[in-house]
């Protein structure tokens, strides 16, 4: 962390905001797999996720996640909302909050008409050829239906397997970052032993950030210590240092305890 | 959904924020499991999560989203970085919030000190007893440092089974409101078919929340559609109707389809 309080070190560091949106993930009946999914298709490209949020289906709410988001990352990533039943907002909203009309797109009928039986293109489905003006579509490979990118959104489905399509379909179109490198160790310590030592270690590698994550296992404390940079060397050093200080407390480090 | 754009009837509707803190959500390494078990537990006492955000472990981030969520909700719950390490920040971060002093509390070190084996008591652990003025504690029974509460704002752990056993044992101090009853009914069906009944059903239960949740599984599409009231006797003709909407298509619903 800087001393600004930001995250990163360069001017030409790249972020993104996910906004999940649905009724279905505050009210606890779905678990959200689609944050896990993006940060690490991002991650890969030097993207880092700055911040998510979760908002119901609410038009004002989904307006003002959207309008916070695009204002403060570089891009940002919304999930749910995009399907033909009535509480799919999110194409409106999107068009709210950016300002610009919407309406039926001829190139996202063309794709619905080619895709469905005779007959079977209702007018629900029709819906879902709403996109606002100006938006580019993102290609959706498992159910046709596709979402679209407006200035730096994209607009993906909620379902998981549709959101994983729509994001590979939409990477090309991003401008990476310096990639952050990421390695973890492990050991059946408490974090309280391995407190002093670590901080003493992020104290002189502020440019690798380090992450203690605690975890409970078959009755048994353990700890994983992520660390991630840009750098290669520094961040192997770094990793080199938490592991002796893990060997100082008589352990062995593991790799991969998840 | 009222005209107002708020969830909800009633003036005496209890609404909660989630606040996930930690680097390892946003990065994609984690899957946060904590919301849905914080919606679930809350829902069952008529307090409806009306918004959720993961951020960093950067102080102005934290203070920045538990200030905006603690003036828009009637309680707010973060999960995360409250143990020994030098990125547990979050009990600072939430003094700040509240620009109250922060310090280590008597009752936090008697009940550490009583805990750990002599000597194990670390300087590390130590911080863990730093809980802001006037706070009340959280007790911890898995692994016994405690959370707290700050006003409208209930600080716990990042660990799973941690989170969820303070969870419970906040739970008395929570004011519950008007429970909002659920019911869950599902079709293999495409969302396009069921679209137009179900928009109409909506639309005659401006008081009754459906929403329709498409899923892919076994390579079939199907639906779930999740219905969600205060008043049972509404919520059970909604469902009724849906079931109708669902049979006048040529299938029978299904219970718990997920």
């Amino acid at each position: 962390m800087t001393d600004d309080g930001q995250t990163g070190s360069t001017g030409d560091e790249k972020t993104a905001g996910i906004l999940i949106i649905g009724d279905e993930v505050l009210s606890g009946r779905t678990q959200d797999s689609n944050l896990s999914m993006i940060a690490n298709e991002l991650g890969a490209l030097g993207i880092q996720v700055i911040e998510a949020r979760v908002v119901p289906d609410i038009q004002e709410r989904i307006i003002e996640a959207v309008n916070a988001l695009r204002q403060s990352c570089t891009y940002v990533f919304t999930t749910g909302g995009i399907g033909p039943t009535h509480d799919d907002i999110t194409a409106d909203a999107i068009a709210a909050a950016f300002g610009v009309p919407i309406g039926e797109r001829a190139d996202a009928v063309a794709i619905l008409e080619a895709h469905y039986p005779p007959g079977e293109f209702t007018k629900a489905r029709r819906r879902m050829t709403r996109i606002p003006e100006s938006a580019i579509l993102i290609e959706n490979p498992v159910s046709k239906a596709p979402g679209f990118q407006l200035g730096n959104v994209f607009v993906m489905a909620g379902v998981p397997a549709i959101a994983k399509a729509m994001m590979v379909s939409l990477v090309p179109r991003l401008v990476g970052g310096p990639k952050m490198e990421s390695r973890t160790v492990g050991a059946y310590l408490a974090e309280g032993h391995l407190a002093a030592p670590l901080g003493d270690i992020q104290a002189r590698y502020p440019d690798v950030r380090i992450g203690s994550y605690p975890f409970y296992r078959n009755r048994q404390f353990g700890v994983s210590i992520v660390a991630r940079a840009t750098d290669t060397e520094r961040l192997r050093d770094a990793v080199s240092e938490i592991c002796q200080a893990i060997r100082d407390l008589g352990q062995e480090p593991l790799d991969d305890v998840g």
